[in-house]
């Protein structure tokens, strides 16, 4: 079963029409919420996310967040999900295909669930990562469905026997094909900040927030290729995998191949925030 | 009725899944043939950029492009379009949401036509054009579904009372949301390389094979956004529009409004490769 607009439908009902813009123009926005033991991890920041991106491209959300995140309680609970993620993207809509925004079409919203058999993160122990050129556009802060930039990326470190790509513009490393980028130096983190060449991820954000709790100090600011190759450790954070290190970048080694002790003070304070979700039933609120 | 794969069907027939990579990822690539008189204009050399653009995202068709034309052309008498175009797409196909190429996905072809009521070309004497950052991805040469920066151009100029938005990265001018821009000084043209920064429009290799033979010196070189202010004649090309003369550039009016010489000898030489087509009844190629 999955959501089709506000309702909850069989997929092999629903049928997505040839010109909605979503499929011809990629216009649209995402988003993807862990679902641990059944509860939404760091929803409100996801969904006040979505209602950013949306925003940004002048798309109007067919229901209200509450309602949206309404459904997905219905679906998680339905489907029994107790550990996976939900998947939602909300499109323009379909209308006969011309550039501009049509006056007409009704946006869709689409979201399923999909359940873990075993958790990414723990598969996720020494990233090997590859460097590439950052060919994308310059509105990486929407999370938009023009991801084909995102996709070569991904494909290009898959190809080469990496698990994901690094992107650089000229010299600055800006963030990873599907993760954020941080490296850490005499005990302080480092990270691109939240501009239009990165998305600001929602993971990223409870990961500066952690590491200010446990006053760990870190500076959103450009960091070099150089500076990535030489740092004492580098992680990267998504949804998905959470926290993981890398310990291969190209042909580089980083931290003997081991996992950073940082790195590891904040995979642990991660997985404590997640405890407190799924002990507490109560929303942790991440500050902006 | 519409293509799906390799047949003719009713268009309440088709369904897209909702995890077809060309709805999430915006993962695949397009054309628009135009149909004069029931006849497709420079079929081969949309087939030919089709199966490059589909190369260069390592996306196999799903039929060859001559059994693809067979269908289009089938649909067409099917569909008795005299005046019109024809859409066509092909994504990776559904899987399950991941980055990387999935390895059991069949690629997805739809294709349809559109009738023209009136000629397009006939509504854009005097286009008017509103200047805006090119923030789209640096593989533009391929015509992809990602069209968001496209989308978002288009729609800036239509927000301000413009027909189109001319993009420029830094100084250089690269092209139209979408259309390729040419300017005219001296009674040369000048338009950007069919670089990675630009769609190679169809229409703008016939209007350079038509210069040429008039002996019209061209100059695929980049030019700035003062030169395309301060030109005899700036004027667009694209499928759908043709050749259309553009008469404004935010404030500054270009050839007192008028409809240059050199836009219209382009025009009717462009006119008359239409009615060799119609009339002979045999396809025109054009040299790369």
């Amino acid at each position: 079963m999955i959501i089709f607009q506000n309702k909850i439908m069989d997929r092999s009902e629903v049928s997505i029409d040839i010109e909605d813009r979503g499929y011809q123009f990629g216009d649209g926005v995402y988003e993807v919420i862990r679902i641990y033991d059944g509860k939404l991890f760091e929803m409100e920041g996801h969904m006040k996310r979505l209602e950013r991106s949306a925003g940004e491209i002048e798309l109007s959300l067919p229901f209200p967040a509450s309602e949206i995140i309404y459904s997905i309680k219905e679906l998680i609970k339905h489907n029994n999900i107790k550990d996976g993620h939900v998947y939602m993207q909300i499109t323009r809509g379909a209308s006969s295909r011309n550039h501009p925004f049509p006056d007409n079409a009704t946006p869709v919203l689409t979201a399923y669930t999909k359940e873990y058999e075993e958790n990414p993160s723990a598969t996720t122990e020494g990233i090997k990562a590859l460097l590439a050129d950052d060919i994308r556009w310059l509105r990486c802060d929407i999370k938009s469905l023009n991801l084909l930039g995102n996709v070569l990326g991904k494909q290009k470190a898959k190809d080469n026997g990496y698990d994901e790509t690094i992107f650089h513009r000229g010299d600055t490393v800006t963030e990873g094909s599907s993760t954020n980028v941080f490296i850490v130096n005499n005990g302080q983190l480092v990270t691109h900040p939240a501009t239009n060449l990165i998305l600001n991820g929602i993971t990223r954000k409870v990961v500066i927030d952690l590491a200010q709790n446990m006053s760990i100090p870190v500076r959103e600011e450009e960091f070099t290729i150089d500076e990535l190759l030489s740092a004492d450790e580098v992680f990267i954070t998504s949804t998905t995998i959470e926290v993981a290190p890398v310990t291969q970048i190209n042909n580089t080694v980083l931290n003997d191949g081991k996992t950073g002790e940082v790195t590891r003070k904040l995979q642990e304070a991660f997985k404590n925030r997640i405890s407190k979700v799924i002990n507490k039933n109560e929303e942790i609120k991440t500050g902006d």
